[in-house]
């Protein structure tokens, strides 16, 4: 035995579950954020939940980079504004017009930004990934959510934005070569508050019945 | 407005938050299960909250198969056994010998086997994606955490086989072209709980100072 250990595992009443629930349902991709700096400790009491995430192998792969300084930020947010050009480029028309429209990052208020990477040579001697290396970047996004989650049950919003170039990204951060880019993070309290995903709200996307389907196999 | 929205957000109690937390530290990889059947309606139930999982421009692309049929179950549990067999051989004494002695995967005692997979063609007209589009895959495996913790609150334990080989599983469950395989779960009963991974408790592998070091930039 090399970790401690107990044997009986707790028992989850149902306003429990009624509240987790609750809780993903409410948890929101935040792109509108208020200035107001998160408790000092918040990140790093965050972080440390979010390793008790499935790692294939044990590998615990995900790698956090607090991005504080202005230079940095101002890169990342020059990566977006390019890739968020361009992407509107490829719509057009009406479509084209609720594409300009849409606020997709809350990076200019958010008081937090973290990048979050998975180390593409991590522990766990290799097991469980020799025939789905992505199961790597898999365990990192596995790590990001349950962040996600813990942040949303203190009142604290994430959103994660991928319309970033992930080589501006590597380059402008200085990871370590083994570092494969996830997510850009913000984080901070919501502005606003919503049961629905804006995209949703903003008649972008509807819920999709294919996502709710169990095929037989 | 296209969906139904309240404004104002829950407020989650402390006490919800330490049970959450212990949710989250409890969940397990469970490849011990009992062989009794879930509820009728479990994995419905745990489909519907799952897909309010987030996904990169509300894409939705998360697609479910439940393998139910004896000879679809055999095709996985032999492409389970194979990779399985040649990952042992690239392990030498003594690690090869912990390697052989570790249980991977409760394939054949968990009642429910669902396999998951990201549609590359879905909703959400390519927003947040196209730099990125592993965004995809990554909503899909947010997609099989929400389950994964939503099952753990209920008391059902989940297992993500990924020692696996994609092609394989995709042509014995004749899954759409367009459809990535993600992920092959196992769920049912644990037959027996742990706090601590079984890869910890075995020795091979310890928790990874790296992965929760909070790097500045």
């Amino acid at each position: 035995m090399t970790e401690p250990q107990t044997l009986s595992a707790p028992h989850f009443d149902a306003p429990f579950r009624d509240r987790l629930a609750e809780l993903i349902r409410w948890r929101r991709d935040v792109r509108r954020f208020r200035r107001d700096p998160l408790p000092e400790d918040a990140l790093e009491r965050l972080i440390a939940l979010a390793t008790r995430a499935p790692s294939v192998g044990y590998s615990q792969p995900w790698r956090w980079v607090r991005v504080v300084t202005p230079e940095r930020r101002a890169a990342v947010a020059e990566s977006f504004a390019r890739c968020n050009a361009d992407a509107l480029g490829g719509y057009r028309g009406e479509r084209a017009r609720l594409y300009a429209s849409l606020k997709l990052s809350g990076m200019d208020e958010a008081p937090e930004h973290l990048a979050v990477f998975s180390e593409e040579e991590p522990a766990g001697h290799g097991l469980g990934r020799t025939t789905m290396p992505e199961t790597l970047a898999y365990s990192a996004v596995m790590a990001i959510h349950t962040l996600w989650l813990a942040a949303r049950a203190e009142g604290i919003g994430l959103g994660w934005v991928s319309i970033l170039d992930p080589e501006t990204i590597v380059r402008s951060l200085e990871t370590p070569p083994t570092w494969r880019f996830i997510a850009y993070l913000c984080l901070g309290y919501p502005s606003e508050d919503n049961s629905a995903p804006e995209l949703a709200r903003r008649g972008w996307e509807h819920a999709d019945p294919r996502a709710t389907t169990i095929h037989l196999r």
